[in-house]
């Protein structure tokens, strides 16, 4: 299943990061912060106010965008005014 | 009865998923989760800015839209700017 | 009486639909949903961007428009812009 | 004293009609709804979408406008777009 | 002291009216409601969209602008759009 | 430590005025209101709209601003449209 | 881990102040209040409307902007608007 974001939106995949606790447990996934960071999917074709592609890195706005499921794993559908930040490692 | 939706508005027909909980009961409706898959039945004259065509399958945000029934039928009279993406299968 | 709408406002009258629960009791009027379906009869002179003319029947948005009572029958006063859709039967 | 409406904005004179009860029991005036008919008594210079003249008797948004005393008669100033309809008897 | 209202506001003097109750009791200045009618004492330089002059009497909305003290006087710093009507006694 | 307010914004520098009760005694800080009148320290390039000069005595919106401190004493950075008036002695 | 601002924002790092108690002790970090003076990191390409540097020291809006932890320390995305003035020690 392919989706195709429409307009200036973006389909983003949240990266969830190992969150140790100060004694060295690791979290299960409910028990950590929603995730901000995320991999850019797939990007609609009104997107032009933000300089990015396919695979990039990107910080999002905790609360944006519309939470979706794609073959039993999460992905978010939101607006280019959300991403906040470009990430490179 | 035939409905036309006006301006920039399409008539859309949620997708209901069978879903199964864990120990692989079948949920009857009220159950589950408000369906976001829909299939695009009717397109108002003034929606341009999304390419989309009757038949598609389309993602839809959550709590936008109108619904209506049509011979006893679940419809959705919605924004496109609340059509989110569009679903290749 | 004849009630002229302002600037880019209809007049109409809401349908009300007989509804029987499923035991078969037709249920009095206080019982049922507010009507979404009505018949145009009067349109303002502004009202240009729905193709739209007196007699059509008409969905309308649930809690948009003024209610207004006419020689004893209820009308309402609404927006073109809350005119969901046209219905052909 | 004269009151001088500025801008877009009318005086208009609320209409009281007399409403019985089922019953046949004159209603005093504050268990009575809120009327929604009023005249025009005057038109702020800035009144150009609606075609209305001194006089003329309208229907009025329910919450819009302010209320004032003009030797202890009710009126209510009101800006245009708050004017639903035209009224002829 | 000297206030100058910048850009669209105007500086006003609350006209208090007496006010008796039906049993004749002039009422003090705090069980009265708020006055709406106030004379114009300054005219900022933008005030433009309203034909208004210092000495003139308004009407104004009652709960906008800024209330400020003037050697112990009451007045209000208060937006063009706010003023109402003019009366003319 | 200079601070250079931004865009159209200003800052000042909120005048406390001593202020008697009835009876004659000083209320001591936290008891007053909120000054309103406050001198002009410092005016950010894109402040066109007012004629505002550094030194000048205005009254500003009392719930405006962002209230900083700069050596220990209190000032506020506003935007110019949240100055009311001006004030000459 | 480079994180690059995108659109009108900026990447700035908060700047903590060692605050007293009047008593003379040194509050730990939870007690403080939220600081408001940063380092400009990162300039996003499209922040045209303020005249800043990468080194700038800044005064911003108290609840604005995102926060964010790179390599465990303490960022904020921030919006243009929300930098509110410039500071020269």
């Amino acid at each position: 299943m392919k989706v195709i974001p429409l307009g200036e939106r973006l389909l983003i995949k949240p990266i969830k990061e190992e969150k140790r606790t100060e004694g060295g447990i690791v979290l299960p996934d409910t028990a950590k912060e929603k995730p901000m960071k995320a991999e850019v999917i797939e990007i609609g074709k009104d997107v032009e106010d933000i300089d990015i592609k396919v695979g990039d890195k990107v910080i999002f706005s905790k609360y944006a965008g519309t939470e979706i499921k794609i073959d039993d794993e999460d992905y978010i559908l939101i607006d280019q005014d959300d991403i906040l930040a470009k990430v490179e490692e």
